[in-house]
């Protein structure tokens, strides 16, 4: 089956550095930096991209159950949050709430 | 602290029908395909994005961790693959290795 990969750089230090990603099939890429994953500047973090990938997961596979037990779905949307809370001074990702629109 | 939301769709059957994604800063969206996912078809999927995100947690605890032991690197650059395998006719994600250069 398939594997997908993906590259990731962070550049300089954590406060001050810069960060980028991007998909090897080129479908997506974009930077990251302290203010936009930790200070809630705009901009992309990675929680953004697990939120992303979450939501694609459960689309699928949700349209896939309801596929095989009869009642194929038109359209499924899933909104999914990437939240981040600070944990005894970490940083944690949490598991994400799922919001699912189903026609 | 910060938030991260992305929305995916899927829309029609599994086999025939078209997925997508798309995050809510803008900063990346795109398709995914059942053969894009399952059959090594040329494009993204919710692997990549899973992989695009653990690169960048990786790529920014490494350097924050170097940093405060005293020797921050100047670029840390994390290749993560999301790879799918078949498990008892299912499909399953596996955690992802990562490739990691840093200078």
């Amino acid at each position: 089956m398939a594997t997908s990969n993906a590259v990731a750089v962070w550049e300089g230090k954590l406060r001050d550095g810069k960060g980028s990603f991007k998909a090897q099939s080129g479908v997506f890429s974009g930077s990251f930096s302290f203010g936009t994953r930790f200070e809630g500047k705009k901009g992309s973090n990675p929680e953004e991209l697990l939120a992303a990938a979450h939501a694609g997961f459960f689309s699928i596979a949700l349209s896939a159950r309801l596929g095989k037990g009869g009642h194929p779905p038109g359209r499924i949307e899933t909104r999914a949050a990437g939240p981040l809370r600070t944990v005894g001074g970490g940083a944690q990702v949490h598991p994400t709430p799922l919001y699912v629109r189903s026609q």
